[in-house]
């Protein structure tokens, strides 16, 4: 099952400056919650660190953890930009979901973190 | 023949998240209308969920039962531009049909759905 | 010899809404005016249509009709953008051509068509 | 009008070896003599010369010739095999065209010439 | 439904020579016999002329008149062969038909057809 | 836990004619048994029927079932094999696997099975 | 020796239009200035044309009088922008040079012309 | 060990002009500062100049010098951006960094240099 | 220092049947001998496994140990070849290296292993 | 002009095997001994040594000296084909060029080096 609590950051190594952060994840696999078939797709985060950046070893294990896991395309997404905007607190942050999808059907979401209260446009 | 009536919704899991669904189906056929001949392309949706969301599998079928239907390029698009943003009435949506054509010439349409009384730009 | 008379309309089915219709002729072929050698290239014909939208069938036969005409990338260019304006008066209409070249060099020539008096930047 | 007679030869540099030459046209086009709508295609010639080769620049006048022609993929294949097996007399001789067809369906044909009475090895 | 009938031939223009003819249709679908679902694929056929030559506008039609048929990719393809091998009498046929499929699964079948008593080289 | 009892089979419908068959599964993951991170491949199993074919839905299953198993490269590939070798009694069977891999290493695996005391052409 | 007196005009056919002209030189190729080494690049010359266009064939051969020339990647990219734009008096223009580099390391240099006294952002 | 000393600059041939100057290493490498592994990407520098560039050879040299450093892909990518942003002092600078990365995810880093008391956006 | 001690390998599971593994290593880097500027790679080896396998770890630590050494192209793929061959003792062995290469110029060396009085089917 | 004196050799490392040594440069140029137009290709060089091996280097140069001489595709090849024959003897020797050509003719001519009287396996 997968749990926020695996992802480890580190301090930002360059907090005055604004960059850009891709980790892309090739091998994502969580499994259809009506048909039990399992999903594959490519997650990608992108993001401006805040004070701190996350860690790639527990960002693959959190990424893991969904295997087994039965949840809709849209739901991953948004949860693991509500999981990541919580932990990191970064200045920006999208993330996109590609799937293989089914039926000749592909599917793409991506849905971006806001703080609260923020005012990006 | 088809019927907008086969499309199912469910509701939107992040509706104070303005993020992005695209579905791309890559298997679609109809029949030109002129000389009975089949047309193959593929089409992508493109929303910004309101309140509902639109199912998938009902999405596939949708589009399945275009197969022996006489139609023009513009009016699919246009229609299923219609069928969709009746049901969803998306903040926005972009439906794009991508054609293999015939006799040298590849084609692609793209339709923007606006809610009457809208004021998106 | 090409002839815009061959070119047909029908009206546009959905008036009201701007839509991007594209055609794109991928076996274009006319003739060097200087050297009498063939010329090989992409038409794509991009158009927001306004009362009426081009025929499908009469555009493929006016490409056609080029076939052993000698002329210029830069004159091939500006006459299908003149002919498709004057024909289909739209709302916008962008005409490229993309040339295999000679000698190593490549060339696209990309023209704009703007109604007389018109207002668009 | 074809005509193998605007083919020009060189004597063979290397005589003494049998090495293969291939010379690939991308650009052919004649015309289809049922419906006269015109056909694209790739010519590929490879053979290993006997006394002579054909001479380049005269290789693609001897195509541009068909331009305008009305003859069937499978007549233009022969033709060619026929033309420059007389003119040759190569030691071994292929020609393929591959043509991007209509309605879907591409083809390809290939056709080796023989000597007569000859032995090939 | 489909039906060999369709099929027309036409005298083989270079008899003497075993050369090769191949037709590849891109846009070749079907039906599911079990599920209903449309499938999706490309038939290759792939011979050496006897007599005569298939007509590519019936070859065409032929493939068209799959469209609503509820048939295995197996039985297909051996049907396939089967119907051109009857009708033309090759000295060499070969049918392969390459499926996009379901689930993550793609299929190819090729079958040759031998004539009965014959020997093949 | 893969089980090779999920196999279904039914007769094959061309008995008479060695034709291939090949399925292809792009989307086969499992667990190394050492560090317990998941793999991902491509498994192709090819082969000439002999009574009975595969039930392709069956396959799909069979393949799901190694989701959350450990197992070595070497080690499904040969199982795999194994497990159709011993259910089909093939004319032919080659299984291929074809592994993303780690550390900048990718790997192809590729066994053939072949009858007891059989003869294989 | 690179000359821009090679270089030859023709009248602008479509003056009061404004047009992009796209000339593409594949072949590119010069010596470097410090080892003697020979360069290869690709040249892209964009334009908007004012009285003139630039002929074709002449700057085919404007191209190949760099053969033998040592210059740096940044001086070609320059000196064609100036010899074209004090040429042409274009209203827009843009020259990039794309290079293979050495050592693992790729270069591309885009400049822009603008005309002195001018007003283009 | 990596050091700036290694860079060498030359004056800027067309001071006068912004142009834009791009050189992409592919064939950096460094090592992981914890597992000791091999990190291998590409580093693609983009800037305008301002009265100096960089001399290509001394860059290729001043990214070889990284091979054996063990050092973060944060790390490297603002490293060499601070290096560069001190020697040029250019009127714009942005460094990327593509890596191949480890278990499936691959990571893009991009940081963009800013004089100190600048003023662009 | 490469050094073949660090291989390790395991028992073959399928000692009775002829199967291949293929294991390509596509992020090698060794050092030119002479400029001492790094080459790099592709590493294929691709055998027939007799009583043992190596141990795939262990083989990506046997490639990185290569890292600084000087040494070309030809004795890297000997060298690699002679290694795994006295290690690993198989039925048939051959590596294939791949190298990006210098100055315009890729190369490829392949060398097969052979047992010493061996006979190779 | 072109000599193969630059040429340079180095003992085969390991005689006693027969293993494929390939060389393809990509930047070959010469000139068109008629037009004077400038020809680009790429040569491939495939062998096994005998008693030495070619030093890449020399080959470099070797190659770079045709830059500006006269001289047919198919001459070119033999006579690569020529010097490194008898400089390197080797047990086997292709030489493939590989030509973009012009007028939408590409070409490609391979010769194989055979030692006189020699008897190659």
């Amino acid at each position: 099952m997968s749990d926020a609590r695996i992802l480890r950051t580190f301090p930002n190594p360059a907090p005055k400056r604004d960059y850009v952060i891709e980790h892309t994840h090739h091998e994502f696999t969580s499994v259809c919650p009506v048909t039990g078939h399992p999903d594959f797709g490519t997650i990608a985060v992108r993001y401006v660190a805040g004070r701190t950046c996350v860690e790639l070893k527990s960002l693959k294990l959190y990424f893991h953890a969904f295997r087994n896991q039965g949840i809709y395309f849209e739901a991953v997404t948004n949860k693991i930009c509500d999981d990541l905007g919580s932990l990191l607190r970064p200045r920006r942050l999208t993330v996109t979901s590609d799937w293989k999808g089914r039926g000749g059907i592909t599917s793409v979401v991506t849905a971006e973190w806001k703080p609260r209260g923020g005012s990006r446009a």
